[in-house]
């Protein structure tokens, strides 16, 4: 991808940085760690999506998904160049959006946007953004180790079984990348048991947890991977895969051994927890490097 | 495939048919055209999957799933050498199977094909009955009109948008093939909604009409299409695709446009009832050939 070169934190000179905050706890927690570099940052909570207690700590704003116009008014006020977008922001419906004056000036390529799949969405609204002088960076880039690293995270390690599901995993997700689906599937015992699509991964976890308990999946407790990738060619600065301490309690209910996420390219919110819980669990944790061959 | 040349019916010198019985009322449709050509069946009920009500009407011995033993001998005893395996047969655990001595002499066989996914599983299956003597047939060889034609079945037809999610459709489910997973998806709009692996079709769509209620996906309703068909290099002696009136009725509990499989390679059962509840619901259901340009 043209992502700009990683921008290291306390760059107090290039001013404030701007958050849009989706759902989940994961804003609240770059955020602390952006400014714990000295750098200041601005959130920008998008309504219906971020949670107001992740964003009360910090200076922030309250905005329409569609508000472009607004958000580029407030950038300029406080001084903001860079933005980062974090946490979960569903597909919206164009006709839920009700857009200002600034979105209804650009609605033609977003609907552009829309039908060439997520993937093209993104990088449109990505070139948008930079046209209107903004800089979009990815979270890694502001907050480095958030991102999965190599090997296991807990104590529990896979098998030999697990190391097979989980390259069959990853060759599947790079199979169906091109079709803008799946940066999640469940395999066990080298059967592919669930993909993921519209649905999610934690709604995809409880099916394998259902189809367990109807009889549909027989394989024991603790045979079973998810495995988690960005699709090839996603844009790195939006959207990137996310794991966290509720995605191992989903694992764990689903009776897998595990979860296995590319590593240096899926995001893992509060790694403590997800470690505490993985180790109370019985389950591994890892990020591990697709390989061609496997 | 390897698969022998079409078989008509009436050919009663080469002895009665056994159907080998699984779930659902196409293995009694396919029993009832083949006698009607003037060859007779012998029913192959297996304990657990096939309908009393549906093997009642014909000759028939009940079976466990594991009887191959017995099975052999029972074919020897009814002067049957073609078989036909009709209906679902899900996967079974292998210890639950609790298999008979017939099938112990082939069990390291049954675990090393059990290894390599369903379709080694399969090949292994057909390849181990050929040589006990037995030539397995596909169930569009003892009845060809249960495959789907192409073009519509019904009265409604798909419009332009369709046309492109069932090439999108087509185009995915060709990708996944080479994983044995993927005899169907869901498209709408381009973008892919949902993949079938373990929980079947019938889950799949349930899961569209449930993603549609929450608001996960926004698409009116009469958007998106099931796509179905065989995965590349399916043995289609064994498990291929089928599409009934229950079919339907779940496209339209999902808010579907409608359904296209692949012609020549997807089983339609009970057909006049499909294109009936289609034609009620407003949906299409059409055969379509899957073009590499696509």
């Amino acid at each position: 991808m043209s992502a700009p070169a990683p921008v290291a934190g306390g760059a107090a000179a290039e001013g404030p940085l701007a958050i849009i905050c989706g759902g989940g706890r994961l804003p609240g927690d770059i955020a602390a760690k952006v400014q714990a570099t000295g750098r200041p940052v601005v959130m920008f909570a998008v309504k219906g999506w971020a949670d107001p207690a992740v964003v009360a700590p910090f200076r922030h704003h309250w905005l329409r998904l569609a508000a472009y116009g607004t958000f580029l008014r407030l950038m300029r006020k406080e001084g903001c160049r860079d933005l980062v977008v974090i946490g979960v922001l569903l597909r919206p419906a164009l006709r839920q959006l009700r857009p200002d004056w600034g979105t209804v000036r650009v609605v033609p390529r977003i609907v552009r946007a829309f039908r060439g799949g997520d993937d093209h969405l993104l990088t449109s609204l990505g070139r948008m953004l930079e046209d209107d002088g903004c800089r979009l960076l990815g979270a890694h880039q502001v907050a480095p180790d958030i991102l999965a690293g190599e090997g296991a995270f807990g104590a529990r390690r896979p098998v030999a079984r697990d190391e097979a599901d989980i390259a069959l995993g990853l060759r599947l997700l790079a199979a169906m990348s091109p079709f803008d689906v799946g940066q999640a599937a469940v395999v066990g015992n080298r059967h592919v048991l669930a993909v993921e699509a519209a649905e999610g991964t934690d709604r995809m976890l409880a099916r394998i947890a259902e189809l367990r308990e109807v009889g549909r999946i027989k394989l024991p407790r603790g045979v079973g991977v998810l495995v988690k990738a960005p699709k090839v060619g996603q844009d790195e600065r939006f959207d990137m895969p996310t794991i966290g301490p509720n995605t191992i309690d989903a694992v764990a209910r689903a009776g897998l051994a595990g979860v296995a996420v590319a590593a240096g390219a899926v995001i893992v919110a509060e790694p403590q927890e997800v470690v505490r819980r993985a180790d109370a669990a019985g389950l591994f944790a890892l990020g591990v490097t697709a390989r061609e061959s496997a």
